[in-house]
């Protein structure tokens, strides 16, 4: 198997298949069940509402399969894992799995800590439909050692894409790498995605809430890839109008909540 | 018995009786201990600190117990419920009802999902001071099915309003219902608070913090009926005026807090 | 052994010092370990992300060995303590110990509840480089009986500085004492930070974030007393440079993050 980019499409608001989605997001509001890390809940739950979805954090394993059930799409982050939180995980992406409900992982530090990746490949096991992470966490998954310092990507997403191309083949998931650039793949096609901002790496849950925008729009887009690539272009999009117009990253997570409630409704 | 809605008061800021319980508010800053979910415990904190109150979340089955003894009234909301905050919850609830101090349940999800509807079927037992949810959680908790999608509200409050109009008198609790109108009643009387605005459902938290503010109003009021209604109709004024200054729920959620640490000082 | 302030030092922005430490901290982006509360860990993670730090939140027992074993500072706060959390934290403390890392100890409510006291004592044994509280928690710590409500002080930090004197040279590590002004000794010296603003109070977390900026900073500071002394004072230059640009809280908080991912870049 070799690598090869020949397929590779780039994509940008505002394409007219962008404002599409959103306005089947819109109408939809999909249900989206977050099992998140302690850092971002808030403002996943916050980017879910603003751009029209219905979150909804249900966390403890006596409800997770009950839940998932119910909702149209589950995202599962690792980030401040506990052992309660790995089993509602595992049961909640086994439900997921069972019934066919498309779900998102984020593989936080993968690599970095021994336990977490332990249950990170349990997880990818339980065929998620799309995996987003940056690129030492898709090196590290693709077992490659990334070097990564925390949660900190110290390579670019570009000289991972190799690793996220192989990962995406043998898990036959959509693979997400975030970074400067965005590349989405499903093994066959990628998908670049830029104009993220530098500011975008100041407020915590940028890459989280990303991964949240994808499950949003899993239930709405008929193929997996496309789903991922609409989430990080809006991202993108909404990231620069919002870096355009604050002072720094307190103002910008304001202005981006404002902007992801109307872009595409102008 | 039958509902009626003969003695209903409309509530509105800015009635002298509002301003009142808000400067008894500030002045006793009363310590309100929280046991409240994930999503929702930094916006609540900062929303009891805005209005004058002393927010404390203690969360652990060994401290619950002794810091209700403490505290000038008690939140239990349930929304991201896990084994471990259920007895948190529970013993919580059990010191209140011994110790006579106020506390508020919001049952976020009732009906939904069977675990937590059978916690929340225990926590009624203890006698909360208010209930305080939306129309499909106020239904659920009245033994009917209010077909409810996650936390999200199907049916209008006015739908529910025998429904919480019965509940009231079946628990002897204040039930307050939320919805585009608030309705708070203890079975005999109804309060009715209209005038909150669409963009308050695309922020996370707004009807969890609502209950926050009841408890906060509990300690300095003499009836619980007029202690909900106060908050809710501080709430409605609140988001009215920071719709008006706001350009989508990032900015919303900032002008909320500066204007609820200013209402009725003017 | 008497207490005495003839070592008094009063320190404020824009002193070379303190310009030059930024510089360092934003080179180096110390990788912070916080193992916090609940209430405050988005805004903990935001802080340092504004200031240039790279925090990482890994909270369960299985991993926080390890991850002490990768970071340049720890920081304990054991605001929302569960008995998982006691766990966790005792054994990163044990782990920073033992490897040399500085860490913060931020004993929120010391003294007012009896199962988290018992677990700071546990956690004063392993040797904090930095015990950062408000007055109430010192003179708790020191042995005294503060009084305190909740996690709000009743008495002034000058009052408990001879308290913060005495714990500094009992337990060797540097005691940060908040308030109205700062004031940190190692038990031979002591800085004095004035400046800050009524309404940092107003705001949940500034403190618990402020324990989090000396974490920060100790990688980059040669001594821990200079070290938490540039965070107090950092704090208070933007504390009040926010208060002269916000309306409220909510914008507060906004502007303070603004301005702290600036300051000393002017």
């Amino acid at each position: 198997m070799t690598f090869s980019t020949q397929n590779t499409e780039s994509f940008a608001w505002p394409q007219p298949e962008l404002r599409e989605g959103l306005e089947r997001l819109r109408r939809k509001a999909p249900l989206v069940h977050c099992i998140t890390n302690a850092v971002v809940t808030n403002f996943t739950a916050n980017v879910l509402l603003a751009v029209g979805a219905s979150p909804a954090m249900v966390v403890t394993v006596e409800e997770v399969e009950e839940f998932v059930r119910i909702a149209d799409a589950l995202l599962v982050n690792v980030g401040t894992i506990t052992s309660s939180d790995a089993d509602a995980m595992l049961r909640a992406a086994e439900a997921a799995d069972l019934n066919g409900t498309p779900w998102v992982l984020d593989p936080v530090a993968a690599g970095v800590l021994a336990y977490r990746t332990a249950i990170i490949e349990r997880l990818v096991r339980l065929r998620p439909t799309v995996i987003r992470g940056n690129a030492s966490e898709i090196l590290a998954l693709n077992g490659l050692n990334g070097g990564g310092k925390g949660v900190d990507s110290t390579i670019s997403s570009a000289d991972a894409l190799p690793a996220a191309f192989e990962l995406a083949r043998s898990t036959k998931a959509v693979v997400a790498l975030s970074g400067k650039v965005d590349y989405i793949t499903d093994g066959e096609q990628v998908i670049s995605v830029g104009g993220g901002h530098e500011i975008m790496t100041k407020v915590t849950g940028m890459g989280c809430t990303l991964g949240a925008l994808m499950a949003a729009f899993l239930p709405v887009t008929d193929s997996p890839l496309r789903a991922a690539a609409s989430a990080s272009a809006i991202y993108a999009s909404v990231g620069e109008h919002a870096e355009g117009n604050s002072r720094g990253p307190g103002s910008f997570a304001v202005e981006f909540l404002d902007r992801l409630s109307t872009i595409g409704m102008e």
